[in-house]
């Protein structure tokens, strides 16, 4: 008799090795952190003496899962925003918020709270990829469980670091630091080819490779990544970072939802494991990765959730179900990746996808003791067949829920008994985290009640209170005030034609109540368009005063660059309703009796309101404006014979 | 004060009526069975006195899910056989064994334990279709669950009748006896298009005409059906259905996966409901219904889980959830079907798709009471934000669980309090559904040992003990023994030119070993291909008796008419290996000396053994087996001039 720690017996043992070895009446040994052995149960009662004996009851004895791809903090905004475009729920919430609130605290509760779901659905070891890793670490390494924790580096200012190179200190301090521990692979993650630079790419792989520890990062994750990768670099995405290096290092790539036969042999032959994510990916409409190539290829490809705010939880049972729904659906095959195939990914290949196959993954002797109970009788996984072998991992699959598993053993150590955890305490972290809800609900409150902050939440805007003098009337023949133009008690100094598209978003209980997009198509002297400009403008309401018969208008004037699409802004902004303003312009800068006036000829095409002739200048008061005022009228008369009425509208008070 | 018997307070109320109203802190009074009043807390408790005052703890109160469409027997079923193709799956496994398996018993229990676990997974209501539908309704009552009993009718013989006749006669008399009952619908339920004659479709929809009750049906769940359905009547599933009548009656239309705009406007107007079944779907690779499309045209679409043997479970959650995310990563558009909009559909819209949105699928006064308790602080559902209105609803479709009900109310009814069962004894019901299960697995245990009782559960197979005499020889000159041939010692009676393609299965441990797939082409005199049969036939090991220089060989042969693709009969037998024959054959029946002989001249084209003529006949006996043989060894004489040596073997074994 060999004296152990503990035996479990009378378990549906599944190995998950290589073989898919089954012990019907099944037994798994351990001693310390490991498993010393696998087979029947009366064997090993024979051979082993135990100081605590689990009688397992029938249930099933499997290895942990393995999380291959997530953001584990972000329980923190599990539910902030949902049914968003990616670049909405990123650069509209995501960003702002981890911005303002991420923390060394903040990561360190949304990492424990993160462990205590995934223990309670049977996970035991998983990949995470975020900011201030040291802290996810001591988080995790706390709550008992395995992981690879990445740190983060991108091109950008990130909530832990002003620059890349302040991350990319962090992380060679974290790993140098972490590097051994029993329960921690330490690592680094270039965040993606399209938030790093190739100089990134390079230093990480570097990084990875003097302390052999695994690379994390995202690849062609959506469409447009490859089609701009294409458009920038002449190649898709896993040429292009392989050119750079980066299969150097042990690579864990999240997504590869759109690589081809080509690329995944590429990736086959830097031993780079794959992170398949089918909840995040169909939630963000980026795709469906070609699992099945990918496995037929013979890469390692993990299942993972991503993180909770994209999914919105960290059920590894809801995953393998969809991984296996998906497949089915998308090849249409009902045969693809079967029960059997599917679990493996979520064990043994996911381990080695990790690149910790070597400790986790499958009960095997001399392999970490990471191992759950998991209960097939409850009422939604009845009856069970004994006639398919194949039988008990399609109930695991198709039927069994997070809520089944009841006991949860990572590196030899219980986390979870009877569905209680051991190292956690729940009350605590729940309270703690509704305590941040209630701080970020607050900070969002604040900010989508005006546009302005909204506005400024995206990338800031440059403020401009402007006063200036406007006339403005309709007129029948352009033709005559563009000869008039001609004249020599007018200088033009430039001239320039314009078609602008704007469209105004209208709000209806906001102070400043229009936002503009504006569309600035430059027309050169062949009628083409030479180039084109996207701006925004949010134009607080107007003060009017008259002076003499023309206007002074003044209005706070919000300017920023239009960097996102339309599409965008509309989803970010929802305003209550919008119209669309099309124009043609000739806009003139002339010098009349020593001032700068602008002169526009505008064709409203949509809607079609006319021609107008619109006289402007720039004020900074009362007397400046009379004098501008009377230069204006005298300006007029040269230009136009019998002018109409004289409005003092903008053109979407005339649409409105 | 209004009396009252029950008054739910303190809640986050969620109607889900078509204004989506929600009370934060929201009560409901029940009367007997139907809802009175919904609105705040404070409100309901001024206006109303309650026998019982239910605080609900700040759960959400919303109405129950509706399950548009599932066959719940078949829970008895679950896990019985996964990851197969629908022909396999549906004509090898269920069809067989609910032959020999179905009968008002086994739908009482079967019915029973679905109940339990839709009522752990929240569900109030459910569109039920199987046979003994009686039985399904009576289980249902007893259980306290509302729902939708379509009595099953089919062109071909069923567990519960002989004939259609039979489950019309049924499906009426159900009807009548049942139609007004507080909790059941009784409904007919002309099963599919193609499993249906015209005659079934004008029967069934006459009927639940005559009883205005809902017809419930399958409609183009299948790319497969649509197709066949255009080659045999010119037209697809839905105009085919609207020209045999089907849409004067109040229509429940499950998967619906393979249907058009023109198609979809049809079933609005015909004022049709639609079951989506997404799981089912995927995992049976029909595809992926246009939902969204559905919903912009105005179609009532729920959200069903279909039958738990091709899911496995009834978990609306895991629908819900799977149909949110299915929509946007098929429309490419993440904001598509948001939270709120599925969870009507689940609700609201299920009911009214159902034909039941008068009673059900709403918090409104004057629907019946059927409600649910769920909590969202579990630590995978939290932290909770209020910012966005919508919030509540994302956090319930994509995090929350069936295990996080805590309470569910039917027709002013509890049949679940604090997740314990009031209706239902859990503990029997896996008992006798693993009594079942026991049961079918020695079933099909017994059957899978042998090739030929697998042959006989998908259709059966015509046993033949044949006696024949055989001489086979290699010939070099295949044009000389056709000139033979016309002699006048040789009476052609028949001349026939086929090409066959043999595919072999081979089975190592059976006693029937082989297993051979024909096709047979038809060559006409001009060489083109006239017809194509199709036959199995399972070849028993040949008995050989040397008759002088022939062989007399016995072999049990099953023939069976092969109305299946190969790909089936592979994915159903499974073989350990196969192999493929394709010849050319010349067979002649030829009178010689008053006796009938097949004269064969067979090229063997894959693999390539030359060219062999064959002379057989059948026999009853060693006496007539030496005379035939005798007359055989004359004819070869005939025939060739310097014939070879004789084969005693089939190509099959020159093959192996």
């Amino acid at each position: 008799m060999i004296n152990i720690d503990t035996l479990f017996i009378n378990a549906i043992v599944l190995t998950m090795n290589e073989d898919f070895q089954l012990f019907k009446d099944g037994a798994v040994a351990v001693q310390e952190d490991h498993i010393v052995a696998v087979g029947d149960s009366a064997d090993l009662q024979k051979d082993y003496q135990a100081l605590t004996i689990i009688d397992c009851g029938g249930k099933v004895l499997m290895p942990g899962l393995v999380n291959a791809h997530t953001h584990v903090p972000m329980t923190l905004l599990r539910g902030l925003a949902d049914d968003l475009r990616l670049d909405v729920w990123l650069m509209g919430y995501m960003m702002p918020v981890e911005r303002e609130f991420v923390s060394p605290d903040f990561v360190r509760l949304g990492t424990s709270l993160a462990c205590a779901e995934m223990i309670r659905s049977g996970i035991t070891s998983f990949a995470d990829m975020y900011y201030f890793e040291e802290d996810v670490a001591k988080a995790t390494a706390a709550a008992g469980m395995r992981a690879i924790c990445s740190q983060s580096v991108l091109k950008f200012p990130t909530p832990d670091a002003h620059s890349f190179e302040e991350s990319l200190d962090y992380a060679r301090d974290f790993i140098r630091r972490w590097k051994g521990h029993p329960l921690i692979v330490p690592s680094v993650a270039p965040h993606a080819p399209y938030t790093c630079t190739t100089e990134i790419l390079k230093a990480t792989t570097q990084l990875a490779v003097e302390f052999d520890v695994p690379l994390h990062t995202h690849l062609a994750e959506t469409a447009i990544e490859v089609e701009n990768m294409r458009n920038e670099h002449g190649m898709p995405v896993i040429p292009y970072v392989k050119k750079q290096g980066l299969f150097e290092a042990k690579v864990l790539a999240a997504h590869c939802v759109h690589i081809d036969k080509g690329e995944m042999r590429t990736m086959l032959h830097a031993g780079a494991g794959i992170a398949h994510n089918p909840t995040s990916n169909l939630k963000l409409a980026s795709g469906v990765a070609p699992v099945k190539l990918m496995l037929e290829t013979g890469l390692n490809v993990g299942i993972g959730t991503d993180g909770p705010a994209s999914n919105n939880d960290l059920d590894m049972f809801e995953e393998i179900r969809l991984a296996a729904l998906l497949a089915k659906g998308f090849s249409n095959d009902p045969t693809a990746l079967p029960a059997k195939t599917i679990l493996s990914m979520a064990t043994r290949i996911g381990a080695k996808a990790l690149h910790i196959g070597d400790l986790t993954g499958s009960l095997e002797p001399g392999k970490k003791a990471d191992l759950i109970l998991l209960d097939l009788s409850p009422v939604h996984n009845s009856p069970k067949f004994d006639r398919d072998p194949n039988g008990v991992y399609a109930q695991i699959i198709y039927a069994s829920k997070a809520n089944d598993v009841t006991d949860v053993m990572i590196n030899g150590k219980f986390v979870m008994r009877d569905k209680l955890l051991l190292t956690l305490d729940e009350k605590s972290l729940l309270d703690g985290a509704q305590e941040y809800a209630r701080k970020i609900d607050k900070f969002l409150f604040v900010r989508e009640k005006s546009v302005l902050s909204k506005l400024i939440a995206i990338g800031g805007a440059l403020e401009e209170e402007s006063f200036e003098v406007q006339l403005k009337i309709k007129i029948a023949n352009p033709e005559e005030v563009l000869a008039s133009i001609e004249n020599p008690h007018i200088e033009v100094i430039r001239k320039r034609h314009y078609h602008e598209y704007d469209t105004y978003f209208v709000f209806k209980d906001a102070e400043e109540n229009r936002l503009r997009y504006r569309e600035d198509d430059f027309i050169n002297d062949l009628g083409e368009v030479d180039s084109v400009r996207y701006r925004l403008t949010l134009i607080g309401p107007s003060r009017e005063h008259k002076v003499t018969s023309d206007s002074l208008l003044s209005r706070s004037r919000y300017f920023a660059p239009a960097g996102q699409s339309l599409r965008f802004y509309k989803e970010y902004f929802m305003p209550d309703s919008e119209f669309e303003i099309e124009k043609d312009r000739l806009r003139f800068l002339v010098k009349f009796q020593n001032t700068e006036f602008f002169i526009n000829i505008d064709t409203i095409l949509k809607p079609k309101l006319g021609t107008f002739l619109e006289i402007k200048s720039r004020t900074w008061g009362r007397q400046d404006a009379q004098q501008k005022s009377r230069k204006i009228s005298q300006l007029l008369e040269l230009l136009v014979q019998h002018p109409g009425e004289i409005l003092a509208k903008d053109y979407l008070d005339m649409v409105d």
